[in-house]
């Protein structure tokens, strides 16, 4: 890895991928979708193809196509892009990481294959290292989210030793509620200054405190702004209006949860929220009820208006 | 679905997927894996790019490669030949299900997608009508295999009025331990004529006197000749015969699981039992030590013999 | 253990608790209750105090003063009377056991505690050891129901050489759907002579064909005449009769399970269906709507009118 | 309740329970055990017959005793005495409320039953309210633990209107690692001036940035006094030196867990870093080996050594 590597830190939106009402990928709105991150919600960083953009639904080629999408509609605006390249097919993955390093990308990310599941830590590092070796210039983050993957490996063991194989390695994206293992992570990345961001978002304050360099999630599409009051008030060491921007945000998203918050209805809101056309998710997930996303969508502007 | 289906009943062998040193597909051991499975494992049937054949594991192409190379050589040799076309993006799936169609496959079958999870029956069959409308002449068996996807929906609900929604429907493999759920399974397809296939090879017994009209499983590859007699004892009523043979074939499966018998492992028992090249798994499983294989191969030898 | 054991067969009742309006234990009810089922359902031995009896709800002298009246109202009568003494605490274990040979119960039975889990199978033969040591004369059974407890320990590595540390073991209530454990429990209790009961009603043919002594369960409190005739039917070779009585059960049970078939609702199933002042159930459940469990009992008169 | 309750705050111990060689409750180690938590850890408050104390091990008059020992020496010693009095049967949890106002206790917990789990808030707020009404006078907390109880329900809505139900509800302990449910936990109490009490103690820092009240857990027991430190930087804005030593905290408790950090591991690891005699833990806990605690003991030294 030749270049000095720009450091992921801040917010990094978890794009959601717009289809069409037939459920096909839609490219068209992925300018606007760029403008939009940048201008309404001040985030200037993407994480593309991930559980949010319902990655493992897409085709290969879609994901090339979205990527491309994303670098082209992105270059100059953007701060950082990261491809999400994880399948269960590591040929895939690899295939996924050349045309992410051919099309420029800023870093790619690997979840771990959840069907069949890697049996130990070094089975899991082993399948990263082959998906890096396919582009071995490119940063390459972990994304650590047992409550998909049901890989119960500790995040820690995954990076313990992991530049000795892995050179590009560059941090992890830690979507997990275990803030001990979050906090072995943040301790082993110090020294090798990567990059530690945080996939709850609704309890980001627990890791901030922790000292993580950022966040990856689905709701700063929509709360990106609210999060970088609160980044900033954390950060000015004012802890009163840090908590209750995170008390507001944690009662957004458990009035979200009372009506099944999963990245359907997640797609929905983004949609009434930003205005932009997102479309319908793809099978298995159901589409989401226009109302439930509205009732969503109420409650965000009532917290928003209320700061 | 114009001409008359052929019953899927009897034997069916998941078949393990021959790979590379390397890593890559090994179509020349289809031939004489075809010939092994009729002439040393009496079984005539087989069930391709499953669990058992790392189907996740492989890229779409390459499980077209090895459908295509089953149906080159079981033309005429084998009895069926059944596609598992799913995937967790219901394109690759449909892709898959058009390419069986094109290849003169007897029948296709779905797992349910693994990584978003379908949140009722409702949501998984809309899947599989997706999915079988590609290919709308195949033969279309659920696969159900609640232990690896997670998904906890009852099969009987799956198959509930799926009759309406897709004319091919013909039947479940089912690989799971309910057997209430099985039974109703098996009173549900009874007056539609359709296969229930089970797919849990140590307690096939169970499902055998619930009225199952075959067995799809990863053993038959080797143990086939075995569970052959087995139902014919069960057939003819001699249930004394039909205990010892599925106590014995407990006992090594039993023997196999003190040692972790993950697919990795089957697949170097497949190889040490019948000879044929299956070679190492595909990341993120990790190659079997050939001792431990040796082990399971052994015990299945004394089984066998003891007979 | 000096005299020759009455070896446990056929059906066994899982007795339910009998509580007042105002929820304390209703000893009023079991003389009528030992004649029901030996009257009406044809069974002729119990298992007091389990799960469906709500052991863990009582306190110690609750259950001690119900093995009492069950005893004393079933002398002379029942063939078998087990008591379940399974607790959190072994000291409450041990008093339960002591108590019950002071009142002559034919057997003993312990559950794994499931607050702390046994770490392996070897701790949860020490403790079941440790209580069967404060009754040496009576017969211990090992209660199997990794459902409730979350012990993934398999029966058969606790039945290993337990008769060597436990001398009065007398075999295991095997209440799970894994056969092909229950079948190596089968292997491993036939030459020692030991009852191995099926403790999964509605799929209790899985378990018959594998060659289990009888079976004890909750629905065999008002179902037991009809599984007394599938097992009449199974020991005459009449499988087609069996299974469609099988079938038949199974059916009942999953109309059950639509509206949640938990203790509550089938303590009050018994209700409507003998006539028995059951009560209610006791904190954490729930009393049942009387509609739900009059909805399951017509449906069980539909089956059993049917025949 | 009549007089004004003490809030309760900062550490509170959870109190092993010391066993003599042949299992029996030790009550002799009691008094040295409270001067050594207020002298050598600086912790003045205690949680007795929790899950650390092994509570569901216990005979209800061994928590009597043991309940009435730190009542007779912790009185004008120790701040709060709170006595955990969640079982399986309600009735002995009323019994064990009853008892702890008769000997002065300064609030009392229930945990959820968890062999029959409530189906809902509503069924887990009824039970405790039917035990917190046998000791109406008494400060009753909410014992949170999802990881041992399995009962998957938020705390929040446990909380939520349970003031109207029973007036002396005074707060929760938090023993997990959803920080959004806790951070509504703590919005929740606010107004009502109760307290939360975290109970993960390795991951404490992310729920004192949420504005918990002070923390439960067994490592207080012997790290009280690091833990002290760190709330005091925590309070003074010292986040750096907060975040070190939970770091510090985070290591110890990671190295511990690779050896199995089970309650009988931890009671041992007290016996050798305080040197009182906490004895064995009680079946189906194993003993645990001296030379493990000893690693663990060497650890936790050269943490604390370190600072």
């Amino acid at each position: 890895m030749s270049q000095r590597v720009k450091k992921l830190t801040g917010l990094v939106a978890a794009t959601f991928t717009p289809l069409t009402a037939e459920g096909e990928i839609n490219l068209s709105v992925i300018a606007a979708y760029v403008d939009y991150l940048i201008e309404k919600q001040n985030v200037k960083s993407v994480f593309v193809n991930g559980t949010t953009g319902e990655g493992c639904s897409l085709t290969v080629d879609e994901r090339k196509h979205l990527a491309a999408a994303w670098c082209q509609h992105g270059k100059g605006k953007l701060e950082q892009l990261i491809v999400h390249v994880g399948c269960m097919s590591i040929k895939d993955s690899q295939e996924l990481a050349r045309h992410a390093a051919s099309i420029g990308a800023d870093g790619i990310s690997v979840i771990s294959p959840s069907y069949f599941k890697p049996i130990n830590a070094d089975a899991l590092r082993l399948f990263i290292k082959e998906v890096s070796a396919s582009a071995p210039d490119l940063p390459m983050y972990y994304y650590h989210l047992p409550g998909m993957t049901g890989v119960a490996l500790e995040a820690a063991d995954v990076l313990n030793g992991i530049e000795r194989e892995i050179p590009s390695f560059q941090g992890v994206k830690y979507s997990g509620t275990d803030l001990r293992d979050l906090g072995q992570c943040v301790c082993y990345s110090q020294s090798r200054d990567w990059s530690v961001l945080y996939g709850v978002d609704e309890q980001l304050l627990g890791a901030l405190v922790l000292g993580v360099h950022g966040a990856v999630g689905s709701t700063y599409n929509y709360l990106g702004h609210i999060v970088n009051q609160m980044l900033s008030a954390f950060n000015n060491g004012n802890h009163t209006q840090t908590r209750d921007l995170q008390f507001g945000f944690m009662e957004v998203i458990t009035f979200a949860r009372t009506l099944g918050f999963d990245v359907s209805v997640n797609k929905q809101v983004m949609s009434e929220v930003s205005g932009l056309p997102m479309g319908p998710p793809r099978l298995p997930l159901l589409p989401c009820p226009v109302s439930k996303a509205q009732a969503i969508a109420q409650k965000i502007h009532n917290f928003t208006q209320g700061l």
